[in-house]
């Protein structure tokens, strides 16, 4: 079955707080050239069937309405079995 | 400054309750073609500085050891500005 993975990020604007600790902690083990750490996460799903043109715009619609929080978070890129198949500038 | 990105996903192994859970709402939404959902972490961060490859060896070892616990997951992907430097079948 094809894999779809589906990346979100906390908005640009936000705080991130369990990034901001991390960015702490590489700091203090001697990683200090790494900054700015944001943690978002990563959904991996299986899909039943063929991935048409129909299957692709509903996974972008699980991803904005059940998979991310418009709010706080951005979808910034879907993929089918490893193949970019939207992100964010192309939405 | 360029951008790392780090793929870090619960071993396929491991029970994922929260996945189990998503899986379990896309079918009762009508989303019953998308199955077995897995939900990893998305690290990005900048790095000052040229990308070496000791750079990279240290984005390897700050991976496996700071921002995955190896006991219950994998690192899946490691990109450089979007290009891909490690997976897990590369490893």
């Amino acid at each position: 079955m094809p894999t779809i993975v589906v990346d979100v990020m906390p908005k640009a604007e936000l705080l991130d707080p369990q990034g901001k600790a991390t960015t702490g902690a590489l700091d203090r083990l001697g990683h200090g050239k790494f900054q700015n750490v944001r943690i978002g996460k990563r959904f991996e799903f299986a899909v039943e069937g063929e991935v048409t043109d129909a299957v692709i715009a509903e996974v972008r619609q699980v991803a904005d309405e059940i998979l991310s929080n418009a709010v706080i978070e951005d979808v910034v890129a879907i993929s089918v079995d490893g193949v970019p198949v939207a992100d964010g500038a192309a939405r």
